[in-house]
């Protein structure tokens, strides 16, 4: 029989998968590694490291896979992190380790740049928002605070790049990881002029880009002997982890937005062409030269509700472990006994700055509308809640970039919760349908693999792989008050931003002094 | 030996105490009586249960004084809660029961007066804010929506009158309780012309306003007997208990401010002449002739701290109840392991709307500038924070009537807590000063009694009866801090005004729908 191998590499793990041709999962296995913060805002990963992991999880997945005579891996094909950088001198040995999505030490940059206008210029062309996340701003930190290494550098690549060097000897890179770059211009599919001067790089700096369906053949004979695969195994480049999930949960129809909620959130749909933000809320990423992702990532995700479960409801925790049941499962449970809208008690979910909708790195958390009567039970529906009138303000500034969403793919650890894709289904007012869960990423990549290799026609037909979904319908009674809070909620939200500025300075100048005395 | 009751006619209870002339307390008697809250936004109370409260209690502390043949009771002084009204027929039949100061029903009409302008208008007279606290809003809905009750209406009372009328047939009101009406002209002493006039009230419906020092004699037989004093125990009318507590704590220098905070709160300065602020944010009561107290109440006191100990945190009030000691103790302890400022998290406290600084109902509670790094301990320290900055907000307002403060006697509640007491230092930057607890209101009634007896020839004579106070300064790295927070903490309470409306029209919609279902 035939297979393919489809591998994620992610923030803090690498996950290889074993798929036959109709998608079945036949093995998988995944590989961490860590997060360095070392220093404050830092966020940075080793390359080796991943690579290792890469190596084993091939190796791993091969074994796991008892494949026989007649079986056969048809090719390896790739979903990864974007907006990663490593910088490498002229003899190709980084000067870096592999700077990710994550790190937020350019923010100085990004700021900027977004004062000075030149911002807005580069992200009409790069599709990428003007943030310290983008190896745009990573390129402006390096060049102005660690003029050592930038003066050595002589190729910048991202960590899947990285992989390809060391496995084929290539400096190339798909345009799908190009255009996280801010850097690509997504009308032309080349570097922009604009972007290689300011960061004073020279084309040749850069890599070629290519086709996610670029093909390398002929990989180092000691890792194929490793992994146990045969030299010619064919690698497909693939694409970056945001497109690719969209084409995982099969939202890749006009209108048809991908909801994921993990630690982090974002809000995508896709599109045949580039399209650009006149306000710069929302990012545009090549799938490939037909499918454009156009979305809105968010930082305040999953991650808001483990600290609301944390600090807030950490007797809730005990109770939990001692039933042994999922603290978030009894946390919802006791959210789903106030009616929708909490009895009027809205959560602003702004607890790490936020990217989309309002990109501001100084915006904070807030709960509004408290009296005498709301419990610590509207508290935990409020943060469910604000969490998801978050996004649909996104899903608002989507809707002018990309026309009318229609329906809603719902992903991530949130998506566990009936209550919280319910309260989608109902603050969105529009049916939300959720994939079972399958290993997205890894599978869109095969898919694309398969494109590649000529073995499917369009990546379209992924839809025939994924399993039933069960769908949520928005209830009349429920969006009628969500209809009337939302409004509040988003005129709340630009009314405090007048204040997050402030509120962020005194933070850093006294919070900050508190964390170097210890 | 000679001796003077005074009695604290309150809101949920009659306190009658026994005094040396010297102030010292010989012995005392409460008697509680309950607050009928029915229907929402009522608050009453029965007359006959507080005349039977008051006959009851000073049976027991004559009784409990065991006085002997050469000990007398050289008169019975009055303090009494503000702003109530009981509606009589001709006869003397009361109509109504006592409508207290927490009664809301008028809200409608003090709105109506607010929006026409004729409510500044009447203010700039009555020194009474514009509020269905007021007698002028309660007669205006008992016009509008208890027409029955009100043309039967031939005389209006509040309680301490209701109480003397009882004894002596009277009808008569101090200076003092006149001035709360909200229809009493300061400026000239006598009921105001354009308030009878929208309430359709002619001047002989009204009690006729007498001293402070106004003294009857020759109760009824039967009373007196019950008691157990002579007929001809002279009961002077006194004041309101919110004039008489700035007396009571010694507070009547000029720029001395009386900060209270028990389950609501206040702060008031004494001044000579009635003063008013041309922004309508502070009251003007008489003590007497000489003697004003400029102000303003604040719903949001230590309430607000029992909502977030029984809501945040029932997890520590149940460890105290273990260890024996009290919620509130525990609390402050948390609250003082993080620093003054609270890592920069603000609360401001309007869980049930607000009088001053801001004098809107619909005010609601809410946390600004949650983080990650946020826990528990800085949620309590920043609730006990911001129920000191919203009064200092209306200090503010009080400076720009009455000049600058000098310094803060501290009462209440809240001031049985250190670290509260160094808040308010702090975040007022100003010494504070917490008197022995005594019986502060009755011993300032029975001051008052002294001086219309002819035993003293001036109340401020009372700082030679009042006990040894502690003084807390306020710390410099502290108050540095909340001089970052404070302009924060006022400009935030502003922008969210706008939306107060919204969000509390919300909550009176659909809370209450879910009220009724039950
Ligand atoms: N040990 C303490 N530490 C801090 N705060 C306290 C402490 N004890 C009481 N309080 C606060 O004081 C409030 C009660 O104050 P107080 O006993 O003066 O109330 P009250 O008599 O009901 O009020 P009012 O005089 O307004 O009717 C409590 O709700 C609490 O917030
Ligand atoms: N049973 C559940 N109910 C509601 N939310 C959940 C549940 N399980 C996980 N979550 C949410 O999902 C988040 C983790 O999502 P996940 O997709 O696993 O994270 P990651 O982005 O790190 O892969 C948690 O922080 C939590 O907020």
């Amino acid at each position: 029989m035939d297979y393919m191998i489809g591998v994620d590499l992610g923030t803090t793990s690498t996950k290889s998968v074993l798929f036959d041709l109709k998608g079945h999962i036949i093995a998988s296995s995944s590989k961490g590694y860590p997060l360095y913060r070392d220093k404050p805002d830092m966020a940075e990963e080793d390359p080796v490291e991943i690579f290792e992991a890469l190596i084993d999880s091939l190796t791993d997945v091969v074994r796991a896979g008892k494949l026989e005579n007649d079986d056969k891996i048809l090719g390896v094909s790739f979903s990864s992190a974007m907006h990663s950088l490593i910088a490498f001198d002229k003899d190709w040995k980084p000067l870096t380790r592999v700077i990710t999505w994550a790190d937020g030490r350019a923010f100085k940059y990004s700021e900027q740049l977004k004062e000075s206008g030149v911002g807005q210029e580069i992200y009409s062309k790069t599709g990428t928002p003007i943030h310290p996340m983008a190896p745009l701003s990573k390129l402006l930190w390096l060049k102005n605070e660690q003029q050592d290494i930038y003066k050595k550098s002589k190729h910048f690549l991202g960590i899947k790049e990285y992989i390809f060097h060391r496995l084929f000897k290539t400096n190339k890179m798909d345009i799908s990881i190009a255009s996280g770059t801010g850097l690509f211009n997504i009308f032309n599919l080349d570097w922009d002029q604009q972007a290689l001067q300011i960061t004073g790089l020279s084309k040749d700096q850069l890599p070629t880009p290519v086709e996610p369906y670029e093909i390398e053949r002929g990989m180092s004979k000691e890792y194929a002997k490793v992994i146990g695969i045969p030299v010619d195994t064919p690698f497909i480049y693939g694409a970056g982890d945001g497109p690719l999930s969209n084409l995982g949960v099969n939202a890749i129809q006009p209108g048809v937005a991908a909801v994921t909620i993990g630690t982090s959130g974002a809000i995508r749909v896709v599109t045949d062409k580039p399209k650009i933000d006149p306000k710069g809320r929302t990012f545009t990423y090549a799938l490939d030269r037909n499918h454009w992702v156009v979305g809105g990532p968010v930082n305040n995700g999953g991650d808001v509700f483990r600290w609301a479960r944390d600090n807030l409801f950490d007797a809730e925790k005990s109770t939990a472990a001692l039933l042994g049941i999922d603290s978030y499962d009894l946390l919802t449970e006791i959210a789903s006994k106030v009616p929708a809208g909490a009895d009027g008690l809205l959560f602003h979910p702004y607890l790490g700055g936020e990217r989309a909708p309002i990109w501001d790195a100084n915006a904070r958390g807030s709960f509004f509308g408290l009296t005498h009567y709301h419990t610590r039970a509207h508290m935990v529906r409020a943060v469910l809640e604000g969490i998801i009138f978050n996004i649909y303000m996104v899903a608002l500034a989507l809707e002018e970039v990309v026309g009318e969403l229609k329906s809603v793919q719902a992903t991530g650890g949130f998506a566990h919760s009936a209550l919280w894709r319910q309260m989608l289904a109902d603050i969105f007012e529009q049916s939300v349908t959720v994939p079972q869960e399958i290993e997205s990423g890894a599978l869109a990549a095969t898919v694309v693999g398969q494109k590649a290799l000529g073995l499917t026609d369009k990546i379209e037909n992924i839809s025939g792989m994924l399993g039933d979904a069960e769908t949520y319908k928005p209830n009349p009674e429920n969006y009628e008050t969500y209809r009337e809070l939302t409004p509040i909620f988003i005129r709340l939200s630009r009314q405090l931003q007048t204040e997050y500025e402030n509120i962020a300075n005194f933070q850093r100048e006294h919070v900050h002094i508190k964390l170097t005395e210890k």
